[in-house]
């Protein structure tokens, strides 16, 4: 006898929120039981996103824990950050299984949260709590644990990047430059001048540099990696495109390797991942190539001259930035495998 | 025991065959056995389409029909108008079932074909035995036929748009003006200066005005819903976007109705289709609502200054307008639900 | 011995703004003296505009009706609809010449001006001195005026695209269908959903269907040259482009006319005006083709099996459409050459 | 009595042609005697180039060194790498000057050349005499001389971004990392899968990473300022967009210095010259706000945790990228003012 798990979404009425829906309502052990958003309760979601005309006909519901709690049996909080400081603690202590995609309980030093956020931290005890859910690299301490922190759209290309040839010594940690560019559904629906299509449209522009939120985070997982503190340079690029999130980086290399010395650890490592293809040598993903799915795709270029390996690393923000990486972290959470329904071909073109 | 239908697909390196691709990884009761390039075969198909990496890693095939006749129960030919003539009748000959995306096998009349196309028809005996796929309208003919030509996008748009008003008697069918908009996928993947993407960034065009080889399709099956002969003004124009069709139609209404008796009429005619969403009273579909989905959105607007109505009717065009309605097309013949394999919700934003 | 003449801009913080600036800039016979904003007084435009940095040096003045009189001679009122209302009689009452780009005196009739805008009208002797600033239809009623209305986007691309044929007696005034798109900053740099980048990119969406306030205007007009009313079927669309509109027009022919008699009718009409291109039979005008210039640019398709003429007009929207014609405007007020300062080229790609 | 100087175009076909017809058109100085193309002589240039109808009618001329000789006293070839190689030393032996927009005269090393271009590089000859056309730091050897070699555009961003910098000593040459990205027009106009809309649209996409023929032009460049072999770690990549280059530079600083000391260290290097704005502190440019101009924007962006500095510098890619400085150039032969013709102000938005 086969019962799904009840899942609420909070936050439905944001970009994650509906890109939770599109893969929940295809997932063969979750049920979507409540979909809910703090500004327009009592509404069908479908008058916000026509989209989901047909497919999806129940009204948004307000943020009552109690309820949520009677209803579900995991919470996915796509939430803006300050807001999942105070509600997730509440869910959890109310029982129910979180993934957190805010940036709440990414950083495991409060004081660092407050430097960089601007915004006062969640309660240590959580912060404690909190699985950071990179799932092909700490997927092992997922299975089983009530609360995942899902990582943030740049360091899950930055890390899944970096991370196995820090591991294994091919790099100087000191050397690292990252150049990032984000699609504009990474700045979320709200309205602003950032976002206006005329401002975006046919411009390249820089925003955050050296300042984005998302550098304690990358920081932190290097550091856990390498044994040792790490400080990056991070760039942060609005491209006038959607989705997508492509991370460049540039590392000094210790010793001399090939491109395909590169691409032989970089499959061992991610060997038995699903969602990580490592391209052949000479190959540099772009990020239409897995646009609407969870993969993050890989390619190396070594720099024989410098002595210097450029990485390049792409997914699709929405997904492997937020939505499908929640969702595979609920598998790993389920014990289930991590793939369960997230095998969706990326669309192209 | 559960045996699955043998599906080759030729044109595999098409816009059309990577969706088609899509869909049928998903599909319960299809096996992709073949994909096919004229041009590209003996490599990996994932060479030209990286996003398939790791998804699909055969080889491209060359089209050999007894070879294709070996493997495959049914074939797509997603090949390009002037190929399909010769192919399709071999194909056919040697017992497949074929679902064939080109325009070669629309048009009963192959006069009418060499005059829009200009170029040799195929053999009238094939045109008569092709069944015409529009689904919601001749979907009870597809049954157990073994050759649909399925329908061209604009037509697709256009025709779900029109029809029911048509048959109904709502609308004077010698006032029909449709202003159609594409985006520049259906040009398909060869490379040329309308398809550059500094001629088209920017830019809204329109190109084949009255000219385009979609009108006689679309003017064969209003007059065939209409019972007498029916000639459109039908203007194409370029859109700066890569997936979708709008279809905005004028008509003169015979009465007097209002935007809620039209809506009841779509309602009513499509009911049970799985594919078409009838709007809301006042609510127009944008092309994005339905992009990467199976769906045709229409909405109205009466205008009772006029006596005209305003069809708004939309598509992707990759989607319903040439893989996804293929599809459904092979789930008709075969006499499976018409939503198998098509039941993706479509990608926002 | 030359003055130029001095002119200030009231909201020189949208879009209609800086583009009157740009123009402005290498006006031979007018000099900048203010640039106004009620938002952003006492900051330096380039604040918000920093590609004016070094350009344009001076701080956003206050609208101050006294201090504007006492510098310059000619106001550009590029201020939103309801705002004018107010404004322009207190400027003209100080002495002012006034050039409004406003839809706030382009209708004579208050009570339709209420109707569609939704607002109160102007002094119905405001409404009366106004001239409307369609240059290429009643420039000779502008010069030595005080006062112009300048002509919204669609009704500036759509008027001179059918006025030449519907003076001649050419088309049937109860036939005019019109189907018309627009880029993004039509809608100005105000923020809303609508035009958020990730809402508007990959997207053709359709809006105010038969009910933008620009209906009025055109019939207005049409009305005016037909000589009896005129009522038409106007939708409005959004492409995913910043600039450029694309109106499409549909009507049935009175007699039996060849794409070259409507070329030569146009040429004739038009003949000794710089801003319209008509272009040769079969070949129809794009967007692109007019981008950062003063042009309207006209082409045809005669479709002899409806009897119909497909009469396509295209301008940008920032420039014909509004700034560049308000300039223009200014020329022939002042009885200057009316393309001085409005020669610039296309700029393509 | 004022005489014009006379100018040819060859090349007038491609995009860095028609952008030189755009500024030209308004030079006060110099007058377009021939537009010539290889492929299309015979025709109208407005044939290829519709926005050029009325403003350019005359026809194309084919590529005859007499012809031209006999008509003009400059040229500017904007022909492909490898066309220019031979076609430049039959106009200069014609005793024409030249402004050549190709790379086959800007490495003085023929084997560098041939290494990086893989063609036969120029005679020595004329790889000695070519002037390297950056206005703004080798602007003084242009006067009188009768033939330059236009810079690249990745080139042109980039060297002005580094060049103040490395010169006072500010940062170390051994740790340049150069990573840029270009809009499309920058492929020219000629059709690949690489320029497809479908394929560009939607999609950030690195491509010669490391191996892009404009990295030894800025290494030569590189290493005449630094006085010593400079190497550096170069990726280019494809932005969803028409026009632009940015030029996101990092490099190790030689001590420790704030934004606005590099503010005021560039402001000073570049003093007079009008092209270079050099942001305010804490601000960065966007390719946007050049669009259309001839101006290269800097902003800097320190970080004291690694003592690196990120320099972000933008050009539009067509103008001060090729033409916009090609005709800088021509002033500066010709000692005239360098901003001649070229003071259009951005077109934005």
């Amino acid at each position: 006898m086969n019962s799904k798990i009840k899942v609420a979404i909070i936050g439905s009425t944001g970009y994650g929120g509906v890109e939770l829906i599109r893969f929940l309502q295809h997932h063969p052990q979750a049920e979507i039981v409540s979909v809910i958003s703090s500004s327009s309760s009592g509404t069908p979601i479908s008058e916000g996103f026509p989209h989901l005309t047909d497919i999806m006909v129940q009204d948004l519901d307000g943020v009552v824990v109690e309820e949520i709690a009677a209803k579900a049996d995991l919470v996915f909080t796509a939430t803006p950050s300050g807001v999942s400081t105070k509600l997730v603690p509440q869910l959890l202590d109310a029982g129910l299984k979180v993934v957190d995609l805010s940036g709440d309980f990414r950083l495991k030093d409060g004081a660092s949260y407050e430097q960089w956020y601007k915004k006062p931290a969640a309660p240590a005890s959580y912060l404690e709590q909190a699985v950071y859910g990179l799932a092909e690299v700490y997927g092992d301490r997922a299975a089983g644990v009530p609360f995942i922190s899902n990582p943030g759209c740049y360091p899950t290309a930055t890390l899944l990047g970096l991370i196995p040839a820090l591991k294994a010594g091919l790099i100087d940690h000191r050397s690292i430059i990252i150049d990032a560019k984000s699609g504009v559904s990474g700045a979320g629906r709200g309205t602003s001048l950032m976002t206006h299509f005329a401002e975006i449209n046919e411009n390249f522009k820089a925003y955050k540099v050296n300042k984005h939120q998302h550098i304690p985070e990358i920081e932190q997982v290097l550091g856990d990696v390498a044994g040792e503190q790490v400080t990056v340079t991070f760039t942060t690029q609005l491209v006038p495109m959607t989705r997508g999130i492509m991370s460049t980086m540039y590392a000094t290399m210790n010793g001399s390797y090939t491109d395909q010395d590169l691409v032989d650890l970089y499959r061992e490592y991610y060997k038995g991942r699903p969602f990580v293809r490592v391209r052949n040598a000479g190959v540099w993903p772009a990020t239409k190539e897995v646009t609407g799915s969870n993969y993050c795709d890989i390619g190396f270029a070594v720099d024989t001259r410098t002595n210097r390996v450029t990485i390049i690393s792409v997914i699709d923000n929405v997904v492997k930035g937020a939505a499908g990486q929640a969702i595979q972290n609920m598998n790993l959470m389920m014990g289930w495998e991590e793939n369960l329904g997230l095998g969706l071909t990326p669309i192209y073109p």
